[in-house]
């Protein structure tokens, strides 16, 4: 027999994603609450506080991560819902928060309905996810992965001279080692898309099945700043003209690889950059991302092989590799229990692959964790006009309850 | 009657040169001598001291612009050899510097060969040619022939925020409006090619016919920033892959439009420059030259184009002038005479264009006037590197004195 539907409750999901976005309130209606700044104090006290009512324990870690639980019958592993509270400077009112909001709500849904948990739940709010103020991002998660050592990014120094450790303290939210979130039954992330896929294909659920991988290279040209005027166009070393053939045969061959690979060349710097004088020098970043390990091994060896194309205009081409992740694959039966849950709720959904980096991807290497993606329109994050609507959150939110009770119920 | 070859003295030429290149040399062989710099002000001096010796009228004009003048047995209007002593930063030991030694060393030859020239023989400096310091280039001459705006330029400011007067007055070579030079028989300045073309055909003689025209343009792009992970190929608005398929089709069509048109894409600037952001805006330069007005005009009407070939991917494309200059075509006299002058003392000589910009191309409206060049070792100029042969320098200086004495004996 089919258990009877429980839903989460619209209007005070809206009222809360309102509430927490009042703290660091952009005029343009945008948010800045850079990570460990005043506005993050203020959010995380009343995260702390709407815990509190709903009588949940709540710890902070020695990176600052907060974690609110809701008791289950049984002292086992918790199932774990959230994001994180920090902004990049001028961001939007939905990245991150929509995630932590999303547990409070789940929490909140199952107290007020006199659900005791068979497990735990709890809420966590991973600290810098950003690294929009301190470099990296995914700080705290990586942390506590592994990827990243903590006694260095402690001393990571915001612009102006603050280090991360000393931020931590003076907001109030320097924690115990022994709090952080060592195990887990689950680890579930609702996030805004930040792109148009499930906009365009009018979708209200996407259940992400992973992190894509991805690999950035640097590519510099060298060749000879000769003046403008004086030099005939047969004997330059115009590292511009050169960079242009290379972008050509990027987009030749990157474009027909696969329609499901992005690649981008976003940083390009040239050099003097003097209308009269022909560029000796240019380097641009290209970077590629794809599910597809293969192939984000064959666009490493065609980037590798652009300085032997023979498309140098007798400049000097060099490829640097700046760094290169492998696609983080999400746990099969939570992927398959979001599926069941957008499907039986009669939420439009489809499988689909997150291209941008998120805490799960890391906290995935020792608990069983999957994404939920809701569109975000026209595909804008990181910015003021940011939005998703209110009932795409609370159809992401009703996924995740129906979800959390479904691998309550195993 | 073949008159007997009078010639230069070569060695006296190069000892000159050394001597004028030791004011500003800079550590690697090189000259940073800024307009109105103290340095000018040395070199200044020197160059009066070797006049006064000379027995010459020295006169300096509102612009602190040099006349050294050799009486005539008629007072009539004077040939004027000459060129400019300022350079750029770290720039060469030739540029310039080699027109105004010229003039020292013709009148020089003609002094001890005790030759009382017909009309007088002026050598002049130029001040301000490489704008280097204040803007704009070929500020003096601009002026004398109406092109600058005197007051205009007197208020230009350097870096420091010293103006053009100011300076003028501190190194003691404000000299009076009525002394500029108002009228002359020929003007004929002899320069560094600053371009690999003599030295790549092997010739020691450029009689230069012209200084071509030109148009500068802005190109800009503007498109969508989204996020480089997230954002589909399909549905982006790259503004540098639309630049990437304009500037293609601006080398593919002016390319293929005449071998002698040069056309240079020197500053690009690409926004935001983040490696993880697609670009939403690229602007770059785009200037081409040529001597005939036709091809220039060609170029223009397929730069304004440009944002209606369905290059756009999507993005906004903007064209701007911002400025352009038509050809100046020197004196068919004077360039007669050159060509016969190189070619009767036996050297390799053609005729060509100058792509840069010199201050004949001012003074060629109100005076006849031409200009020769002599090879720049691997085209370079406005750099430490900067060099002629000896040889070739004797040679250019040559070519003037003959060339004057021509004129002297018409």
């Amino acid at each position: 027999m089919q258990r009877q539907k429980l839903l989460i409750n619209g209007e005070r999901l809206k009222d809360e994603l309102e509430r927490f976005a009042n703290f660091g309130r952009t005029e343009n209606n945008g948010v800045t609450r850079l990570s460990l700044s005043e506005e993050d104090r203020l959010v995380r006290d009343y995260f702390y506080t709407c815990c509190e009512e709903l009588s949940l324990t709540v710890k902070v870690d020695d990176m600052g991560c907060m974690y609110a639980t809701l008791d289950g019958a049984e002292n086992k592993p918790p199932i774990v819902i959230g994001s994180h509270l920090d902004t990049v400077k001028k961001g939007g009112r939905f990245d991150g928060v929509l995630g932590v909001v999303a547990g409070l709500e789940v929490v909140r849904t199952l107290v007020e309905n006199h659900i005791k948990p068979q497990i735990p739940i709890t809420i966590v709010n991973w600290t810098n996810e950003e690294g929009a103020r301190f470099e990296p991002s995914m700080m705290a998660s990586g942390v506590l992965s592994g990827k990243f050592d903590k006694s260095v990014m402690l001393k990571k120094k915001d612009s102006e001279g603050i280090t991360f450790e000393e931020a931590l303290h003076s907001i109030g939210y320097a924690g115990k080692e022994e709090d952080r979130l060592k195990a887990a039954s689950a680890y579930i992330e609702l996030h805004i898309e930040q792109g148009p896929i499930l906009e365009n294909v009018d979708l209200s659920i996407g259940v992400v099945e992973c992190v894509v991988g991805m690999a950035c290279y640097d590519i510099e040209i060298t060749g000879e700043s000769d003046h403008a005027g004086t030099t005939p166009m047969n004997m330059r070393k115009d590292a511009l003209f050169a960079a242009n053939n290379l972008i050509n045969e990027i987009r030749i061959r990157l474009g027909s690889l696969d329609s499901e690979l992005v690649f981008t060349i976003g940083r390009v710097n040239v050099y003097p950059s003097i209308h009269t004088v022909i560029p000796n020098k240019v380097i641009f970043s290209l970077e590629a991302r794809h599910k597809d390990t293969e192939i984000v091994s064959t666009v490493k060896d065609f980037i590798q092989s652009l300085p032997h194309l023979g498309l140098n205009e007798g400049c000097e081409v060099k490829t640097t590799k700046l760094w290169e992740r492998d696609t983080v694959w999400f746990d099969q039966e939570i992927l398959h229990h979001l599926d069941q849950s957008a499907q039986s709720l009669g939420y439009s959904n489809k499988r689909m692959v997150s291209g941008a980096g998120h805490d799960a991807q890391f906290i995935a290497s020792f608990v069983p964790s999957a994404m939920v993606f809701v569109p975000s329109i026209n595909g804008k994050s990181h910015c003021e006009e940011e939005r998703t609507t209110w009932e795409d959150c609370e159809k992401g939110v009703n996924v995740v309850l129906d979800t959390v009770l479904s691998l309550l119920s195993k």
